[in-house]
């Protein structure tokens, strides 16, 4: 964990700053281990303050006992409600004058309380995503638990897929699902499972509902295992019995795309190379018009973290990042088909964690 | 719907706005009908702009046919990211010169993003919980909604507390609560669900873990069913065997308690008097070092929602709003006992919407 500090020390360092307050929970738990979750945006569940040779973790006095069985490295110490006000007073203590804070992650309230008990001869400097930032690349022990919860991911995918029959609504198939996450071990769903069949698989975000599903029609089934915190990312399309030549044809052009852009994956690239080769393929085969949603995205501790795969992103990827490939089209009133495995970026390519069966065509 | 927009609308007549802007993802569903939950606080689904007139609703385009389908009364519209630049574009369009936004539901970035897009001649003035304010007095509808979670909690937890037995641990008895959930036909937890036993007992927010559960140990489950978005709370302590006398004396205390302060709930109570009267049968009996949080809070779309009945909440009780009263005494390295029941307040009393069984003494 200290590594992980020090790293955020660094950020500090080059920012010229005094310390930082962590109050991205994401973040907190990153840096301290502390496994905590926020209720709310607005229902913090602890922070951190951290300088060169301090880290305090503050929190609510009933979680004290779990955060510092958990926060090894870290002090950890009550606060008052609301908690601006005493983490304000702690760092005044501290003799902090310019504090680095994770802008994204703060309420216009929760600033606005903290500079009034802070003073105005204290300064607060938004840190943009240098926190987050920390988190793209990941540590061999890192990458085992990615390569575990996708292993996990995986298994529950064929076990949970191999239930649907036809009639089968969308919600009992999710629900099977959810039942093989947790039949393999998972922790829980690392993001709500989206099973999307026929017309509704035109739509990326959809929740699944009530409509039953019928053989020769596109199912997508989008869902992740959760392990040590840690999420799994996986879009397979299914059908019952036969395809007709359409779907045949989209589900090959979507394929081709993936695989393409999974070639394209290598330290030095950026997410839009790896995203336009998809779109190059599609716009080959016709199909540009049914292009809605960018290639891919980071996935860790957050489903989706940095770096980012879409058109116009400059992010270069590095080795040790995880990057989603996803490409996907999507036709109003037909349906659509997505596939998604999950590499590692390698110097001279990707490792493909995800091992879940294709449809045979 | 509509009948909730008004409400959003007069709050901005009485802060003389033009508009206002809604980011919190509740507050979007309560007034929208939109479903749509937020990955995370810096991924915003989407967001709600109204005035005397006009009810958009802005979201990326692949969530449109979703939300046009929910939110009926709403026009809308794909904005491109980041959010705050087009959504500034479309408030210069309206014409809005003062605009209210929710300081506790927006991130200092996103402020900053806005304001800039803006422009300085446009102004922008925090609503604090004024939005928030309108979900705590519950229709009638949703009293029905708030009475079937809380049903379904009740027989979930009837199921799922019947597994226990000797040497289970905590996981295992929680995942057999998440199976009764799903089983009863909730839509997923309410919140993660507790399980705490023996000395975990005493830390209120315990995550359930490898701890084998014995006889004679207190076991502390507090749960929730989810239903329409509405979400159920419910704590029960039980254990297995028979407990000895502290456990006996203790448990026969916080039940005192907790009738004693929903005896005293009515409107026109103020949250800390219904937390004093727990706080006054525990002084009496000599168990207030044990005393570590409020006695309640309000429940419906999120789990903790106004009304507090916690020490100096000046929060005045109304006829309709929801509440738990869930008195808890906490000793270090024993265990801990609450009980929780869900209460609607009405003019004279409340009615206690939970049934779940308490143990026999």
């Amino acid at each position: 964990m200290s590594e992980r500090v020090q790293r955020a020390v660094d950020v500090m360092t080059s920012h010229d700053l005094d310390g930082i307050l962590i109050t991205n929970p994401v973040n907190r738990r990153y840096l301290s281990g502390w496994t905590a979750e926020d209720h709310g945006f607005d229902e913090s569940s602890g922070i951190l303050l951290i300088d060169q040779t301090k880290r305090l973790l503050l929190t609510g006095g009933t979680n004290l006992p779990w955060a510092t069985a958990e926060a090894g490295d870290f002090m950890t110490e009550a606060w008052q409600r609301p908690w601006p006000v005493s983490v304000a007073n702690r760092i005044r203590e501290l003799g902090w004058q310019r504090i680095g804070f994770e802008d994204a992650f703060l309420s216009v309230a929760d600033f606005a309380l903290l500079q009034d008990n802070l003073g105005n001869d204290v300064g607060l400097a938004p840190l943009d995503n240098a926190i987050d930032a920390l988190r793209a690349i990941k540590s061999s022990e890192e990458i085992a638990l990615m390569a575990e919860v996708t292993r996990l991911t995986d298994e529950a995918f064929v076990r949970g897929s191999a239930t649907l029959t036809a009639g089968m609504t969308e919600i009992e198939l999710a629900r099977n699902i959810q039942d093989a996450l947790r039949a393999v071990g998972s922790e829980g769903e690392g993001f709500e499972t989206i099973v999307a069949s026929g017309p509704n698989a035109a739509k990326p975000h959809h929740r699944p509902g009530d409509r039953r599903i019928e053989p020769g029609e596109p199912v997508i089934i989008d869902m992740g295992a959760l392990w040590h915190g840690y999420r799994g990312d996986l879009t397979r399309t299914i059908w019952i019995g036969d395809a007709d030549q359409r779907l045949r044809d989209i589900y090959a052009a979507v394929l081709e795309a993936h695989n393409a852009s999974k070639a394209a994956v290598r330290a030095g690239a950026t997410g839009s190379d790896v995203d336009q080769v998809s779109r190059d393929v599609f716009a080959r085969l016709g199909y540009s018009d049914y292009v809605i949603h960018g290639v891919g995205h980071g996935v860790g501790l957050r489903i989706h973290e940095a770096p980012s795969a879409g058109p116009g992103s400059t992010d270069v990827l590095r080795a040790g990042e995880v990057l989603t490939i996803e490409p996907g089209l999507y036709i109003d009133g037909w349906g659509g088909v997505r596939i998604e495995n999950l590499v590692i970026i390698e110097e001279d390519g990707c490792r493909d964690l995800t091992t879940a069966p294709l449809m045979k065509d």
